[in-house]
């Protein structure tokens, strides 16, 4: 049986574009630990251009960020912000049906996120010892919206919307300016939406440092929100360990894995596939199936699909860049998911329901062959900023919770003194700590 | 009444310590700025003694560890690992009293985060498309306690509590090892408590290091806890951006912000201080007061109140780093307070109640004049590891949430499809992206 599988495997391998198949039970715990590493080779070279350009802007604020328009986006400003009226304006030119597809992304995105909403009730931890968190929003938060070969209205629903619902008081937004001097109608138009009345045109490196520092035009701000191109990511980690600015997670190059046994429908699993590869050449598009058949029928679709995208030859790249793995059965293929901890899970089966008490890590997870991850991508109502990278280990995606702050608030009645007094004296006297034991003997009285 | 204030604050301020008392009215916005800057001096030095001891852990595993602690705790293992025997033999020589103090804690830390255990329901954001999140606890997680000239189970408590409710699987405990190569006999009995059966000897920026990377006996982790010397903070803030493991949030000296009006007991707001004060040196105590007779008596009963401290030396250099603050009323004070963002914040008057809604950036807060900070140091049931140096405007402290992740799931059936493919379709051709659009298209069939 193992050798049929090999033998079946390798004959697919020689005539495909993906990096390899691997037949899981082959694998050593080591083999599966450097399979599962992303970008091994990331570049760190960029690191010493992104300082010099944060120090640029920390210190000659808006003069460095219009010169560096200049230089990175070819175009020269005269003013960094974009007002209400240029917005309204520009997103007049939108169309109906483009409008309406924003709208349905907007109405399921609000909903899902506003039910994230919840107040948490008081506890009385011991007789008159009351004790509770109340949600706050961050007050200055800053949203990066890339613009550059890609605009992505998305990303600004995504951010804009729990931004909103969060109640953040200030809401800045950058964007790189198109050539021209302007931002895209789509940008506009969802500015729009949210009542957003300026769009700082400000890019890269720069407008990260810009909102964590602030300058004449851009405003500081508490935590920087939104994906972007290397030196963005770059600028968003220096940000995170040097200055009081917080940042959303760090990001790497988008990926999807796909889980897929015979009940899936290979014709969409490739779909899907190709909608991660397309992304960048630096993406990975991981196929976990649970036969010979689906992985040689799923590549054959893959290769009818992909003649056809405008982006073909990046898509080519990222599949290059990615693998697939036989799985014996589904369990395995979970087993291996959990390891790799992917961005976007697409469960591609039928008995979707029983595998979700198995997700351990993972960003967001798509269910049974009717999920596409574009769904999620645009109008699900899901977040779509989500960590890559296996960051899903420990991180969850953006959601209202990355736009608050939970305090917590604590009431001793005379009661609770008498019932914890004694507790706190004890322990503060054991960790030699006698002003803390203090603070607590004075109010026993 | 302005140059009254003035004359009376500057009176006080000839014969006592605090750095200064200001009157709020006066300061600018770039003085508030400059007052609300914590470590202004913070030393980068140790940064590259820091990246060495990773990079030797990393490559050098056990032997760098164990070199280590002979070099930095003065202390010659044979083994890293303190197994389950030894940490029962250990924890059975602490006291009734010091067994009941701990049990108390204990009991409230778990009731307080054990509330925060919230299950989402399901939302259909359209009919056919039905989305939710689902919480998963981070499967490894590393706490770090703190063993050098304070010996913290209070520390243990606050992050151990929280990652068994989460449901962690694997908990890996660092702790410097004593004198002797072994541990103090409350952690012994607070890892009991917690059924942690192993605590590895190992302090310092190794032991972070050892947690991100793993060594022949400690297990890498997926986030790191705790807190620590400015060595193993700088540790974390390294991991952070360099590794794939994940931490708490950065750290800085402890704080607290007194907020006091003419009903506080000024021997407490003093003794509320001086408990923030012993911490250390570099510890920050700040009173913002209604009015100078609050100011003055407060000053008189900490000068009354430091004379009988044992660490009288380590509060006093504590108070010359801190200041006070006249406020016209509570308003001010409060306005102040959130520009502060203090880790600690104490509303010492009977009015508390109205003063909760106006708390927007704060890490923990103290309700009322019977509420000592030391109470949620130790045994109130709120979490004591907090956002330090205004990181509250953007962090909330460590709760069951620090703990876990939340992942998205989706699922559209065909009516999903029929409700929301055109949208998705139109958002992808408008993004560019055709392969997400062609994932939706041969879905809709």
């Amino acid at each position: 049986m193992e050798e049929t599988t090999n033998s079946t495997t390798q004959g697919v391998n020689n005539t495909i574009d993906f990096k390899d198949i691997y037949v899981y039970s082959d694998l050593t715990t080591i083999d599966i630990a450097n399979l599962v590493i992303r970008n091994p080779d990331a570049d760190n070279s960029i690191s010493s251009s992104v300082e010099t350009i944060i120090a640029d802007v920390k210190h000659r604020g808006d003069q460095a960020l219009l010169e560096l328009s200049e230089r990175f986006d070819g175009v020269k400003l005269t003013d960094i912000k974009l007002g209400k009226d240029d917005i309204a304006t520009i997103a007049s030119s939108i169309s109906e049906d483009e409008k309406n597809a924003i709208d349905i992304a907007y109405r399921n995105i609000w909903k899902f996120h506003e039910s994230q909403l919840h107040a948490e009730g008081k506890v009385e931890t011991m007789p008159g010892v009351t004790c509770w968190r109340e949600v706050r929003a961050i007050e200055k938060v800053g949203l990066y919206i890339p613009g550059g070969s890609a605009v992505l209205p998305s990303t600004f629903l995504m951010l804009g919307i729990p931004a909103k619902i969060a109640g953040c008081s200030e809401i800045v937004v950058c964007s790189p300016p198109q050539k021209g001097g302007l931002i895209n109608c789509y940008l506009a138009y969802v500015a729009s939406l949210l009542g957003i009345e300026a769009i700082y045109l400000c890019g890269g490196a720069q407008a990260v440092a810009a909102m964590a520092y602030g300058s004449e035009s851009i405003p500081k701000v508490d935590k920087i929100f939104g994906p972007g191109n290397q030196y963005v990511t770059r600028a968003k980690t220096i940000i995170q360990s040097t200055s009081l600015t917080a940042i959303d997670m760090p990001a790497g190059p988008s990926e999807v894995l796909v889980i897929a046994d015979e009940t899936c429908n290979p014709a969409y699993v490739a779909a899907d596939l190709l909608a991660q590869a397309e992304h960048g050449a630096d993406s990975q598009a991981v196929l976990v199936a649970t036969s010979d058949v689906v992985i040689k029928r799923s590549i054959e679709e893959l290769k009818k699909q992909i003649e056809v995208l405008p982006r073909k030859d990046i898509a080519a790249k990222a599949i290059r860049n990615s693998y697939v793995i036989l799985a014996k059965d589904i369990e395995e293929a979970m087993e291996f998911s959990n390891v790799y901890a992917p961005e976007h899970l697409i469960l591609a089966t039928d008995h979707w329901d029983k595998l979700i008490p198995k997700v351990n890590n993972a960003g967001s997870v798509f269910l049974g062959n009717l999920t596409p991850e574009s769904a999620g991508d645009y109008a699900s109502g899901t977040n779509h900023t989500l960590p890559t990278s296996a960051y899903a280990r420990s991180y969850s995606g953006v959601s209202l919770d990355s736009f608050v702050k939970k305090i917590t608030f604590q009431h001793l009645s005379a009661e609770g003194i008498r019932n914890i007094g004694t507790a706190v004296e004890t322990l503060a006297e054991l960790e030699g700590l006698h002003a803390h034991k203090n603070a607590m003997t004075l109010r026993k009285g």
